[in-house]
């Protein structure tokens, strides 16, 4: 696929060069199964424990409390499905209107009673609701992600652990999309549970974790073996697993030049705004803009126009990006996300979510821009057009 | 690792040239999300979709009916965790007692009732013992494996599927050592779930696939976005799948010479016994070697001699084997399969698998059967020499 311009990051970041080499190095070791006490199992056993290190390092994890899952997903199933030790002390759960669907379906499927909680227009998760519902005595666990994947609308995460905390109920973050975006740090954020996944900062799809802190006992989801402290059964996947170590310790490079990230995404904006001007079109609404939010990430609108169309518009020009999250197999669906931001229908079927990486390039943006005005150009043309038509008849 | 000699496909076969070139081939597409609508999408989704029809040609399964999981192990837990549709169907399960962790273990944590059936001392199902747990009208889920990974011995998976069938239960097999080493047919077999992993067949560890029949419903194990029909959430692990296609091909292929590879086998466990007889050792025990068994797995111990000691012993000769399943963190148990066959304790804590695959080559067993017997002699001598000190004393 050339000349196709990928802006896509935040459903699956193109795989890194140095992932690629440590799975490649992985690949010619042969992979043993870690279980095995063999050469070759103790070998395939080094590379999962340095990946464990280098994971745990850069979010301040407890070495002994990460728990590799095939996905985020699975790690937020396993957060919020498996009861919590010691038994019984979780009696609720309060989630965020904006969580992905790996939290939000999942926590449907509990017996516990579940509070959702609102957010602003600007998508930041209403603190005092928060703060009012953690009066209830009933410990809960409280799951809210620390960066949104459609709008990138960073939650104050140090500030929401400090409150549960305080309250005795358990903090579950969903940090899938924010890692390698903007620091995570299981202490100061005072994370008791935090859920990564390595396909979003160029490891490989089917590699997740879930960090747990040293006071947080969980059951198992999936019973079998003894792998992962008898937390998590199955053989390791071994390769997902060298790659997601490769890409953390390219993630924490990345961080140190992160803003640059920043600069690039609002300079597509600033263009974007510029030519519709230009042009006399449609105003585009952006989302999350006015508020903290991860540098890779726009989300935005142009009024009666659908995002459906757009995105498969864009993509014959060569250019991938996406109508809100990827998880709902293809289908392009209202986005819950800008709903309970109380974004109007017709804005929420328009929205479009651009989001970069370790690879974008001013001629990636450039290009979108182009082509995005371009296309606005012609679908007011053609709208133009038949009320022209009509007016004739 | 040069001059190494591995012999412990059952734990992981090493991966296969077509697996790394088809898994380097989709590495570099770059491996977008398979759920994005966008061309990196669509190309990601139809690798899948190769994949998933290669797997369920291999087998006569249902295409509709092919879950990807993260492992054999997520495959049985699927099957024997979520309650099975229409809703109370199931009362109750039956496993075998030479079932992998991943069936007992899981079955262990069920609401129902879950009911062990026996083996004899080759390690066959008691079918005697199915037919009367079967009598009791409350459907069963029967949980039986078509190979044990320990000894090989294969059940008379087509013969128990009719029986389960015949009295309206429903039959889980555990597919995932049997895959690629005899022919499975979910249709001809009467298997309702089958649960298969790639890495025991040259497939990379972290994908497995739980499938199951047109007339059975599953209740999702993880919750969260739309994919596998909404019956698996979780961005799929693009390179295990594709890994998973290519090995299955390959293992389509290999099913037709698998008979040398019982050839190689037997050939070794006749130069043992020839070499141990000669040297006047003790007496070898082979397991389940007296019934069918997996072509390329051979099971045995020699009374005395300890498998840990052993293992070690020839790994520092370069040869890996195991004593028995892999599947508990490095730790050596006593095997529960040869315990439920009733084999002595001193014999159980001695056995040793040697399990043969594509790449086995006749140096391999010459090499084992030349470093293991001048073992035995060395410890014999040892024991000898330390009698001779003690009765100088």
């Amino acid at each position: 696929m050339s000349e196709r311009h990928y802006l896509d990051y935040n459903a699956t970041a193109p795989l890194r060069p140095q992932v690629r080499a440590a799975m490649l190095d992985a690949l010619e070791s042969g992979g043993a199964n870690p279980s095995s006490v063999h050469a070759e199992g103790r070998h395939a056993r080094a590379l999962i424990e340095k990946a464990r290190h280098s994971i745990c390092e850069f979010v301040a994890g407890d070495a002994d409390g990460l728990i590799f899952t095939s996905s985020g997903t699975e790690a937020c199933n396993l957060a919020l499905q498996t009861h919590l030790a010691p038994a019984g002390k979780i009696g609720r759960i309060l989630v965020s209107a904006i969580e992905h669907p790996a939290i939000l379906q999942t926590a449907a499927t509990s017996e516990l009673p579940v509070l959702q909680l609102g957010v602003d227009s600007s998508g930041q998760i209403d603190l005092t609701a928060l703060d009012s519902a953690l009066q209830d005595p009933t410990p809960a666990l409280v799951a809210i992600m620390a960066a949104n994947n459609e709008t990138g609308a960073i939650q104050p995460i140090a500030e929401i652990g400090k409150m549960v905390r305080a309250h005795g109920s358990v903090f579950l973050c969903d940090g899938v999309q924010a890692l390698g975006k903007m620091p995570l740090n299981m202490q100061t954020m005072h994370i008791d549970m935090l859920a990564l996944s390595a396909h979003k900062i160029g490891g490989a799809a089917g590699s997740g974790a879930l960090l747990i802190a040293p006071h947080i006992e969980i059951k198992p989801l999936i019973y079998g073996g003894g792998q992962e402290l008898r937390r998590r059964a199955g053989t390791e996947n071994l390769l997902g697993i060298v790659g997601f170590g490769a890409a953390i310790e390219c993630a924490a490079q990345d961080l140190l030049t992160i803003d640059a990230l920043a600069v690039l995404r609002d300079k597509m904006e600033a263009q974007l705004e510029k030519e519709m001007n230009r042009q006399k079109l449609a105003p585009l609404h952006f989302f999350a803009r006015d508020i903290e939010r991860l540098p890779n990430t726009s989300c935005f609108a142009i009024a009666g126009l659908s995002s459906e169309t757009l995105v498969m518009a864009l993509d014959l020009e060569g250019i991938a990006v996406s109508a809100g999250a990827a998880c709902s197999s293809g289908k392009v669906t209202a986005s819950h996300v800008l709903t309970a931001m109380g974004v109007a229908d017709d804005l929420v079927q328009g929205a479009i979510r651009v989001s970069l990486g370790w690879d974008s390039k001013p001629a990636d943006i450039d290009n979108l821009v182009a082509c995005l005005t371009a296309f606005v150009v012609r679908q007011n043309q053609t709208y133009k057009d038949s009320q022209l038509i009509k007016a004739a008849e």
